[in-house]
């Protein structure tokens, strides 16, 4: 198919070839990464959408909290696409426990897209094209995308710098827990759900609401004078789940009318559009035919302890070809 | 003071030394760059020494283990570095709850080197030079180099392809818990211990196990044939962090047996190298007197939509200039 065939099947909203473009995106190969370039210049127009980054700890229940979620928004009259982690090992794939199958009432609702993003070497997961899916299912015609991510690690920060919203996750839990939790996960925090607060986990959960609400006053605010709204939450019995979205809703209103919306995403395309260069920036070093033929004779000699790794550094970029 | 002198000093085990050549490593001005290199160059002979990953999530105790099994360590006649992440946060600095001495027993000790690394900007938080730290604690004497890190994340990946010996640090709970815990970070896994195994959680610390045991089996080996040991800790009453000791012994002579010991660390190199020739592959980009001269112009037609973060970053590789 040809890309401005697959780029107009995509604005179309056809599902088959948004998955289609997006595993063209995810594609290593060469050919394909030309190929996925073109489709991103195709479909880069801005729609007025939503990207929403939910984050927490394993067990912490994000898997269900976006199905409710999700099913909020639909009822709500919108599209949603989720880019949810894929629970798969990097060298195995697949959950320890067998794959469940996640989210089944939001995936089939015809309103949701939910992709599964393999997290190949990337263990807390979030993939290196991660912002070309968005672009993407947004041109679908999706007008809210939640991006899920998994853990306390690098990938919170990288998940934060690419959404409007960067929700997290915890669980309910007494003063211990603050403990453990380090300033900067809550300083990235743009509105923290307590989540599973039901049953006898109910007030411990109120009480966790509390000391979390503390804990953002001791903290240099992520924007001067927006206060972290926290909420209580329950996939179970759907309680908060409205009233989070409700919530997240406010937020972005506040973030616009103080231009802070349109600054962000304006800073988001600058961080992108370096990561970009850079990436091929290094392809031209390890495709560079002068470092190509370098290189064996290098890696022999940092194994026999010849020549330092830094001193092979050195000398490698020396043997970079210049292609005139 | 010249970087010969500081690298004799550091070799004579001086601690304000190391602590200097540290700090040189791992600052950001590019006048410290250049000894830093020197200074690892001169640093540079392995000796029989020992690498070992501490990981697990905020609240399992790794501080108080490490401490811990640190006096062990030292106890049988060894010299320790720890590498301790630092609970600070990227923007503020300092723990949540405000910082409590860590490690004091362990720090005290004259055979034991503790360095907190600054984690900004890298929550989960390796540093990008601790390789080179890790070679300036070998230099200056330590026999065994323990590398603390956070989280579920990226980093967990990065400091295990550094060290000999990856252990993880797990709560004790029943099979919930399990569910939570991806693949990723157990296929990774050299020893587990299953840490807070006292009181009313013995039991429970047993059962999750005897859990983990079974679950090692359902994957693929890290090594093949070697089993990973599961062991039940205690910081409170002392319980299993002699026992583990003995654990990671045996686990390092079978490595050792096997040639697997130095081929790890060949290995190891190899990534350094690569790692550090990319470092200033891109320092070479945005130091570029092209690519500066462009930058602004092109930042500027990106917020405003004139062209995608994509064409910018080949527009921007078209002005890399020639230093000839």
């Amino acid at each position: 198919m040809k890309i401005s065939t697959l780029a107009e099947q995509i604005k179309l909203g056809k599902r088959r070839a948004l998955a289609k473009g997006i595993t063209l995106i995810e594609s290593e190969q060469e050919k394909h990464q030309e190929s996925a370039q073109q489709l991103i210049a195709e479909l880069q127009d801005e729609r007025d959408t939503m990207r929403i980054g939910v984050s927490g700890v394993p067990g912490v229940g994000k898997s269900t909290f976006i199905e409710a979620f999700g099913n909020v928004l639909i009822d709500a009259g919108l599209r949603v696409a989720v880019l949810a982690v894929d629970p798969s090992s990097p060298t195995t794939g697949g959950s320890i426990l067998g794959d469940k199958t996640r989210m089944e009432t939001l995936a089939n609702r015809e309103e949701a897209f939910v992709r599964p993003s393999p997290t190949s070497g990337t263990l807390g997961g979030v993939t290196k094209r991660t912002r070309e899916t968005i672009v993407l299912c947004e041109a679908a015609g999706y007008d809210i995308v939640l991006i899920e991510t998994v853990g306390v690690g690098q990938s919170e920060y990288e998940v934060a710098s690419m959404v409007d919203c960067f929700m997290v996750l915890m669980l309910p839990g007494g003063g211990d827990s603050l403990q453990g939790i380090k300033r900067g996960i809550l300083e990235i925090t743009d509105v923290l759900v307590i989540n599973k607060a039901d049953g006898k986990q109910e007030s411990m959960a109120q009480r966790a609401g509390a000391e979390y609400k503390k804990a953002f006053h001791l903290l240099k605010p992520k924007y001067e004078g927006i206060e972290v709204p926290v909420q209580l939450t329950s996939s179970l019995t759907g309680k908060g789940i409205e009233k989070t979205w409700k919530t997240i809703q406010d937020f972005i209103d506040t973030l616009k009318e103080r231009g802070l919306f349109l600054k962000n995403r304006k800073g988001q395309r600058q961080q992108w559009f370096k990561r970009i260069a850079e990436e091929r920036w290094l392809n031209l070093l390890w495709k560079n035919p002068g470092v190509e033929k370098e290189l064996p004779s290098l890696a022999k000699r940092i194994s026999n302890q010849e020549i330092t790794p830094d001193q092979a550094a050195n000398e490698l970029l020396k043997h970079v070809k210049r292609e005139d």
